[in-house]
């Protein structure tokens, strides 16, 4: 896995940048707002979080913090998520650190598969998540639980199947 | 890794909701600001984005515009670093779909170890890439080029080394 990453950074030249962000055409299936109808049941919204699952939490806070100087809160047990947390805050978003709390915990199969801890899932904000719920379900993606539940921040979440997601575990959160 | 994933969703439950976010004691290693002397070198900024690796280009771009609803750029080949990119723009900030361009693309490698696709790596903003160069390797962070190189957007960025954070491939970026 490292050497693929290593190649990513090695290949990263200079000649591409007039191809890329500045130019590029933005398009969506929705008409835009300004028509003044109703274009969505719901809409799409911020990317709350990236969720990172740490074997070693104090070692891992102590990167964010210290040599990335990241503002880091405590560590935050949750047990009905079977984890501790620790919120990185970013400018714009946070990451989320988890760590397995507990023997069932969700994320210990995770991180026997990936030792040294890796990226776990994505969060994005939704404006209306029962209508976003079922608008899947008719899109034919399969959700991890029949209801949403509250989630970490207090807020009801639901989880997308990555199988559905193209590897990728989605959460969707009520903004 | 899916049962793990529905483990994470499924015990999601109501009663944390009070020991979460709004009240966590935010902390850093850097005095604040307001003190009118340089705490650092430089600073760690925004999420620049998240990158994605898929296998099929057109159905994750689907997925995000079709399904999801969000703003989705074309196509992007980008012969240089390798792959093809699609932007897809969130509110605060934004996914990069990456899918392997040419017999030497880097992210084949990875693609052969996750075949569904997977969350390649993060970007974070920096206000000053060759202080932060420095402060890393002086805090024995492995940086996976001699020099900066120019990224996808056009600005100086590198990445470090995964295994010296836990796990993650994290690109900085000048901001």
């Amino acid at each position: 896995m490292a050497a693929s990453m290593l190649k990513v950074a090695v290949t990263r030249l200079s000649r591409c940048a007039q191809h890329c962000s500045p130019a590029v055409r933005m398009f969506s299936s929705s008409p835009p707002h300004s028509q003044g109808v109703p274009t969505a049941l719901w809409k799409l919204g911020r990317l709350n979080h990236v969720a990172i699952a740490v074997p070693d939490l104090q070692k891992t806070t102590a990167l964010y913090r210290d040599v990335l100087g990241a503002h880091v809160s405590d560590v935050v047990p949750l047990p009905e998520h079977g984890v501790y947390t620790v919120f990185v805050e970013l400018g714009n978003t946070k990451l989320e650190l988890l760590h397995p709390l507990g023997e069932k915990s969700p994320i210990a199969g995770f991180l026997q598969k990936n030792k040294s801890g890796g990226m776990h899932h994505i969060c994005f904000e939704v404006d209306d998540i029962n209508a976003a719920i079922g608008d899947l379900k008719a899109k034919n993606i399969r959700l991890l639980s029949p209801e949403p539940r509250i989630g970490a921040h207090g807020k009801p979440v639901m989880f997308l199947h990555p199988k559905d997601c193209d590897g990728v575990l989605v959460e969707i959160e009520q903004a």
